[in-house]
């Protein structure tokens, strides 16, 4: 069996998960402090994904530091297919929950007087954050993947 | 070496691929008949990335009807590998594009008098075309995915 640097049970894995963990936080804080975020959909969404994919990138962080801790990685082939398919699930939504913000973030710019440019910009860091989450997962999801035909 | 059905070079792929060109056109039409598409970031990204997967989407197809008319599929390892990079890239895109047109018509919808009855409904049919296209296409990436470790 190869070893796939980035896969569940890794130091690369756990190094991605936690960037995950801290760009989705950020992306929930900086749009929570945001007083209006209820009001707009496209945001609700934001904060309902972010609120699915930090506990699930903390959880597999754990994963990972045991799992270097014990130097046994984890290589169960149904529990590597519920993670794959997690990932890529999750992979979407945040996509599509950074896109959704970024485009209204991109109306409320353009229609003066809409949106404070206090809140403004804090949506667009919440919408880059989201967006920098979703890179690492697609690249958790790929390795995961990868790794999976070899079980 | 195993038959994938809806990989490239199949019947179910051509028909995968022609569903797709056929929601990816009624995308790009409902948006560019309603005039004031230009006005709005997200809805120009729509028309951008419908006039991408059209063409892909349509070539492809072309090559799936000759493949099953001289049943001979298409297995070649380098443009089987290129074919999935873009199937992927491309999926992706319709995704977000999708996300973006919906959230920008729901943020016009509720906000009173800024669209048009006519024309939000439009672009409402346009954003569930390009979820629909999405989601064909992503079957395709999935079915050439699976297809690529065996050749």
């Amino acid at each position: 069996m190869e070893e796939v640097p980035g896969a569940v049970g890794t130091s690369a894995s756990f190094a991605l998960r936690l960037g995950q963990t801290l760009f989705s936080s950020a992306s929930l804080l900086f749009m929570s402090l945001g007083v209006d975020f209820y009001g707009y959909t496209a945001f609700c969404f934001l904060v309902t994904v972010m609120g699915l994919v930090i506990p699930w990138s903390f959880t597999l962080a754990l994963v990972d530091v045991y799992s270097v801790l014990v130097k046994c990685p984890l290589r169960l082939p149904g529990t590597m297919t519920i993670i794959v398919v997690g990932d890529w699930v999750l992979s979407f939504l945040t996509l599509a929950a950074a896109c959704s913000t970024a485009s209204v973030v991109d109306l409320l710019l353009h229609s003066n007087g809409r949106c404070p440019v206090k809140f403004c910009s804090r949506y667009q860091v919440s919408a880059t954050m989201a967006f920098l989450s979703w890179f690492l997962s697609l690249a958790s999801s790929l390795f995961n993947l990868w790794l999976l035909p070899s079980l």
